[in-house]
């Protein structure tokens, strides 16, 4: 919400930073998508991102960008400066100290062990000002990296394009095309936003998808194609036999799994879907292929509180709804 | 929309008059609920709308709110005014003419042979400034008697109880509960709306659906109860062997379709769905009982274009979505 008289909290200016993150998403691989911003007397000065392939960091191009005028200016970052120097440069914390930052907003601790808190020592040390604020947008512009910390795997985004009546295609296989081109585009941006794609073999088999970007200007953000089967890996694509070996990948924040129907529900039988995103087109099928095979659900008692709608919009004709799984985060 | 400094305009009050008709429905049966309201100088000075079992009529109860008042006032009323007497009492359109009202706004001409333009005629030959115009408003409060009148049979909603991937069960039949309370009681104040409510002889003899509504104060609105099966016909019910067969009952304006997905299809397959009333719980299911069987649909062509999304609300934890049959009403 755009408030025209008051002053901008340091949330406003960490949900700010988390939309700068958002920019370096997903090119910044393997690192974090970072944001910063540094503010001097209610004026930005300085605003940073983590570039293409993780470097230079979202701090060390926000001072560069704000030069002299760091000096006594507060940084608001998403993450944690790092506190390791590197052969690729120094380390994040020192630079913000060298710059005479007076004070640093921090909108999630970095669970990287090589940081972990000794970046927030090292600003605190040096007299500098530095707090640590929970930020909802913070968290969900890092999902990926918080995620792959919490559970040692990519954030898995489960994408389903259905009839009202929740299906995937004719029974005879006919899909294209159940959602509409606005609904279709958004699927490509989608992918634009993630380090990898995953579908299951029967579908790689029969319609042969190619699973790259095709919006104007994003061909290049096309995503590693992965595909889930018992069988021989196509050309030009990495297979993983069942859906915990997504953890394999030391580089994957994002997985986008587009189904068929078992895929799917193999991830969703191992609890590995984090974001469920439901394009729905205004048509009934009636007996067509089913959206998902057996997830093995016991009783209807265990299908509910998992999941929790996040998001929701219309796309052209269709409806697209998002939403999350309710996992206890802290557990 | 409300205009505080606007004076209402004749599609205002029309549709002021089409929200009073909706507490007529369903018990004007075999009536068709119509609303009026009779203003003076800005002020409204009769409300009414048509009473239990068809009469009075809504002219009638706003005259008699009226009085003296009615003299010179207008008359804003949803469908065209009767110009038959009956020995049920006079004509509405003798009843305006004789209050002396000075001009009459109908949002519908009545497509009933009996009146059909004559109650118009009546009141232009007495001197009356009549007009008909048009209202989407009061098009939706007529619906069951329109659809009646085009396709001489009642107006059919087909509600489904799903979960985001289209089950109405799971695989071993359990289906209590995928809704929510709030959802739930939605169903029944919709019941309560409606003339009949219609099930298939399998959901009958699984669930023995009590198909009554359960709100406090409601509970002598439990429509009457109609079977699609080809066996006999349980106590207390009506059957019909084929969908097309509700075309039988004279006094159906509104037929609730309760499922299950065998008698869902066969009334879609048939085309005598006018109104999709979705409920979708925020749980997965995966390999369940599909919410609708065969439709007999050639190609995914075909099934675009024929549904429109007319309202979409939160319930609960649950979503209602409602699609329009969009067809060509001219045709």
């Amino acid at each position: 919400m755009v408030r025209l008289q008051a002053r901008p909290t340091d949330a406003d200016w960490l949900a700010a930073a988390a939309r700068l993150a958002a920019r370096g998403r997903p090119m910044s691989r393997p690192n974090p998508a970072v944001g910063c911003i540094i503010v001097k007397d209610g004026v930005v000065v300085g605003r940073g991102w983590t570039d293409v392939g993780g470097r230079p960091h979202a701090e060390a191009a926000a001072l560069v960008q704000a030069g002299e005028r760091a000096r006594g200016a507060t940084a608001y970052v998403t993450l944690e400066p790092c506190a390791h120097t590197s052969p690729r440069g120094p380390s994040c914390a020192d630079l913000l100290v060298g710059a005479k930052i007076a004070r640093v907003v921090i909108g999630s601790q970095d669970p990287d062990p090589r940081t972990a808190g000794s970046g927030i020592e090292r600003l605190k040390s040096a007299g500098i000002e530095t707090q640590v604020l929970a930020s909802k947008e913070v968290d969900a512009s890092l999902i990926g990296y918080l995620t792959r910390a919490r559970y040692s795997r990519p954030f898995v985004t489960l994408k389903l394009a259905l009839s009202l009546d929740g299906c995937i295609a004719l029974a005879n296989g006919e899909s294209q095309w159940i959602t509409g081109e606005e609904a279709r585009a958004h699927v490509h941006s989608r992918r634009a936003m993630q380090d990898a794609i995953l579908v299951g073999g029967g579908t790689w088999r029969a319609d042969q998808p190619r699973l790259d970007v095709r919006l104007p200007g994003l061909e290049n953000r096309s995503p590693r194609r992965i595909v889930l089967t018992r069988g021989v890996a196509p050309d030009g694509v990495t297979i993983i036999n069942q859906p915990s070996q997504i953890s394999r990948f030391d580089d994957l924040q994002y997985l986008y799994v587009e189904g068929g129907a078992q895929t799917a529900a193999s991830f969703l039988s191992d609890d590995l879907v984090d974001r469920l995103e439901i394009y729905r087109a205004p048509i009934v099928i009636g007996g067509g292929k089913p959206a998902l095979g057996d997830i093995g659900l016991a009783s209807l008692a265990r299908a509910h509180g998992r999941w929790e709608e996040v998001e929701n919009r219309q796309l052209g004709s269709d409806r697209f709804t998002a939403y999350r799984r309710t996992r206890n985060e802290e557990g």
